[in-house]
């Protein structure tokens, strides 16, 4: 399977960032993680600042789809109307990934501007999560993504 | 591991139940899905449409703990401010999880007032969830329960 | 016709609860009221103080479904998401009836959380109003209910 | 009995209008489905596209009280203060009935601003509701008007 | 001097509406109070139940101005911005008056969607509001209206 | 084509009201302005401060509909829900024209309970918004309305 | 007549104060203004820009009843639910008087925590009001202060 | 005196439940301390996780009422509007007591659903606050509960 | 014990205001009431209708502290940070108190801005509460106050 | 005229995302449109996934006018207060333009954060509206930009 | 420059009052402090736990006005619209200084209903923000109070 | 001292930027006055209307920490919670400022989401806030920033 892997503003900082919430592993050791666990399948690594470039990475699968999309979109899931409607506009599943929990941090993290037009959502398991997406996709990749 | 598997009101009619959204796959069906995907592992299975039953199982873990709990506490994830009081008192991990994507139903079903004091929340993946909540709780077993 | 007449919380005190408010007729009344006015139909009667053993019969009738429902959930009418979802998989016509007019109390009392998925709702007309009830299920037995 | 059958904005159409909500048939029908229902009983029809025609028929029922009204106030249920003060002034039955179950619709469509200040609301049984409301007046006509 | 009492919805039945709220004195005791208080001034006296009738009035005074309007919008008071903005494009003094004391009854009546484009507003004072209204125009007249 | 051009409360004044926001022009100058740029065409136009008239026009469009309608609710825009449903029955396209920037103004001004069921808003443009309503009609008469 | 003239915070200033607003005239001119106005009755003029000061005078007049108070609050107005208990707690009339139209500028300044336990409520007509609020106290001295 | 000490969900732990907030004694040194402290008076004590169970043990009181009722509905506190109408139908004094201060942990704690109904409110002082519940009982018997 | 009873703005009415809410014992009697009760503690007792006399005064307590502090803010419960400020610096217990039950009156009374800051709130008993605050503090002398 | 159309965030995709919101027409295809129906005009054509870029452009317009500018935000609309005051600096005529019906949508698209500080706003004709939006500009290039 | 330097209620007790928000330094140390850092200026301290005796200050300057004020109201910030006014009526510089991150804090803290008349708003940078708004004042005396 | 002054979108502009709010004066004056004011410090000055460029530059300064930041985030202020988290991750000290008195302007400029993690916030004085935002970071260097 292809599956491209998104992290968006912040994400570049992992394993440095206030660990006592995300933990010391950086985003080399999630792309060796996912690859050592999923040797099969081929992934695509893409993490930026700017939400532009999120934007047009998704639109990119429009015309050459991959098999699904592990997303952590950072802070911009609390407000980026521009990616909810990337994501809306592709028919392949598209997982939303938190490191930490949202619902137990500040009251704007709970909610996802994004999390309504993905296949699901995972938050709270620290690194653990993209694990579980991946194989969230490939357990139920006939599904539809949810509307 | 020994894993308590935890569901709430109505999921008793998984399978029946407006299949559209809930699939058509039932409790028996999701006991069969673990247990084969999961030979070495050891599940308790409860259903209850009572929210005291439920707490009073959560209640007993406290003495007599298990390795983790995932709990699809059903409608009562939006106002049993009970339930939630039963998960915070566990050290154990609790993962919450859903069937269908809540961020894309009725507003009322984004909202849950369990999730801030679990490990994590799932969402949108079928009864696949289960075995993804299951994999989180063998994956970061070591991690603490987030407050 | 078999319908169902089901009352939540608190109504098994019909007659003696603020009698200003709920009027002096007990439920025994209102049992003798329905048959004496439909001797033609069968009356299953059940109150609980249990939200889960009202949910539990209503799941009981995907199974084997009767007529109708001419359902009181009392003070659940306004919090109990767990009694809508175990309505809203029915597709036999379910009532929502209440004794006095919701709109003239209480600001929480305005609001039902369970309405939206019932065939439609009957308030302020005292325990008449459950004649009103099955009157409307025989009426408009054809109709389907809302969703 | 003499009995006010009031309608307001829009139902002049009713049959035409979205029938898929409100059904086939005209306020003509219902009129022939009233007067045969109950030939004992005297009506007087009107419907108005003006709130004020509507607030000038009610304020006559003070001079000239009749049995009772059973009043669709179509749209203005959701702001016309002026219907309320006409109805509060009232001191016989006055039941609001609506024809689609306004709990089940756009979310304004829940609020009326009226209903606090009528004896009941009956809302969801086509136009049924109409003869559920003159059965509400004939019953219970012996009952004061709720403030 | 040539004042226009203007009043809304529900006021031609002063007198037998509520008395508890509104007194006991009619249109008729107000107009002979105002003419005999003020035996140098004209006044005309306009009541209607329709918001198109009051704002037509209030149209006309571009043309014909006159030296001020005593208004009570009945409950238009809450809603009406057709209202508002009749009152809005008028130069010369307009006071709104209230019978009852809004801010001692129900919420929605605290609100007055009209009273920013008027010169002031007067409530509680039962029928003398409107003598304090006449006054306040007297008194003030070189004011210019609140924007 | 026929088009029916709908202008409600106080678009009379038109020219005469707050010319510092709405412009010197007036109806008729409206009128003519219509007509001279597009002769093909005919136009019905009726102003009125009352609802109900303009209730019942949009209604008289079902039997004998016509090509568009280009409707100034003028204030009732921010509270007619008799207006919005009877543009919700018609499905000839129907544009919301505002003289004045309405998201500019007063917050009441900005929302629309009618728009939702219109082909389209047009705002900001002075009395030249009609002509571009009239435009937008003809351009896209084959699009149904929007729900 | 005993009549008590209550000013709060800020009214030292009055004339000085943002006279686009306030006006030019001084609590000296307003004292001549009552005295001359009304030469056959008693004032007594207090202006304080302490709560408590306002709050203690007021709790005088149980023991030792007036015939009315008038009194502008000032900013107090918008929160000093002491000054409210110390209003309710008197049964002779209380008239709050704004020398502005408290609806015609900040939103905050609209509220008012004291006028629902005051008799009634002036706004809006400058200094005037003080006459307008001494007037309507005699006019209507037999009536009871609303609750 | 007979005293009926009412405890709801999750109450049955403590002294295991988070002992920070809710300290180390047990439901059982609760007995002891009560019944040590008032040796004269008969206490019956209830705790259940079921809400329907709590609702059915003050029903039993409309029959055989008591000297008062000391309640810590637990989290139930904040959503059961059933509880609330089972106190409401009561006239002994009930007193509701909470453990921890309500009003110094998260937002939701601070509502009670419930103590509108009762005579009044005791928290934050820890097991104590039951010993103060029955004392507030015994000093005040004499006193209407509020409504 | 040394204990200083603290009461705000209004209450040196106390006997006299709304005695139906408040009672018909004074601030005396509460002094008599308390001193022949705990005959063995000394008590400082301080009315004022000033909040910064109010705020001065528990100031004074960090350098000469008391054992504790039984407060009723009266109507500045509702806004005064600043008595929330005051009462927060200090570490010995202060308990605030309400005669009458904050929970069953108006909407604004139900809030308080100090609780949170203290060591906890009794209210609805009448003026026994103060002896009920008493009684706490002696009873866990040795409790933190909550943060 | 010199006219500069702006294009936002996932209108590159135009003609394949959603079409049965969007229709099938590309952004190459409202070139040609524009350019077919106003040969004698000069358009600049930009289109950008990035916030950053879109402000920049209008930056520039401050040193190099043109004669407006068409603008479609996308979900930029929604919360980018930076195209805001970028629009807002802006002298020339600015038209907020979109393809679909903004009010008949998600709740959240309702809401322009951008609109208040343009000349105007056309949202519900399809690409036709850039038609419209050009049409405009030409037709009152002379009206100042709304404040 | 004679600049005032007035302080709000409770801040008499800097140094002892929460060290670890406030620090540890006194308002003596704080007049040492600005007193050596600019000898050429004059300050005048006032520091009042009286709201009234704070606006009766800020009063004083319309007749004798300084060159400047630092005002950190303490809790009154929040809700003193007294103090407002007082301000408002000002034209000499306003700065009001927080010596806590009040954007840091409990969610209350972070209002200000007085920042709005202020020139600007320093907090965050503990006492030495006393001195920025010394130096604000100096750096910009000539530009001209925010309305 | 090494210092970042960091200017969000549209800041490029400042100098012909609306300058009755914002000056005249443009960035090359700001770092001519910094330059000048503070000759012994080295300044790093960027100006971007990326939110990403922002976020890039701050996550630099994890690895290459400088003495302080002293940024003005422009409208980012109000919705970028990307900023915001790549401001919570620093431990130098980082002074937000803004030209403008935020809190004297439209309502959506007085929220910032970003303040809560910064130092300190400086608002209205002009680009003399830059000034006092170093002046802030030199007094105080040994502060912890807030969290």
């Amino acid at each position: 399977m292809k599956i491209l892997i998104l992290n968006g503003p912040n994400l570049n900082t992992l394993g440095t960032r206030e660990p006592g919430i995300y933990g010391t592993q950086t985003l080399g050791d999630l792309e060796r993680l996912l690859t050592g666990k999923f040797p099969d399948d081929t992934f695509e690594f893409l993490q930026s600042n700017e939400e532009g470039t999120l934007v047009t990475r998704l639109n990119g699968l429009i015309e050459k789809p991959m098999d699904g999309v592990v997303m952590n979109p950072g802070a911009l899931t609390h407000y980026s109307y521009a990616l909810r409607d990337a994501v809306a506009m592709l028919t392949i599943p598209v997982v939303e990934v938190h490191i930490s929990n949202i619902h137990a941090r500040e009251a704007f993290r709970e909610k996802s501007v994004i999390a309504a037009v993905c296949t699901g959502q995972i938050s709270g398991f620290g690194i653990n999560g993209y694990l579980l997406g991946v194989e969230a996709i490939k357990q139920q990749h006939y599904l539809k993504k949810s509307t």
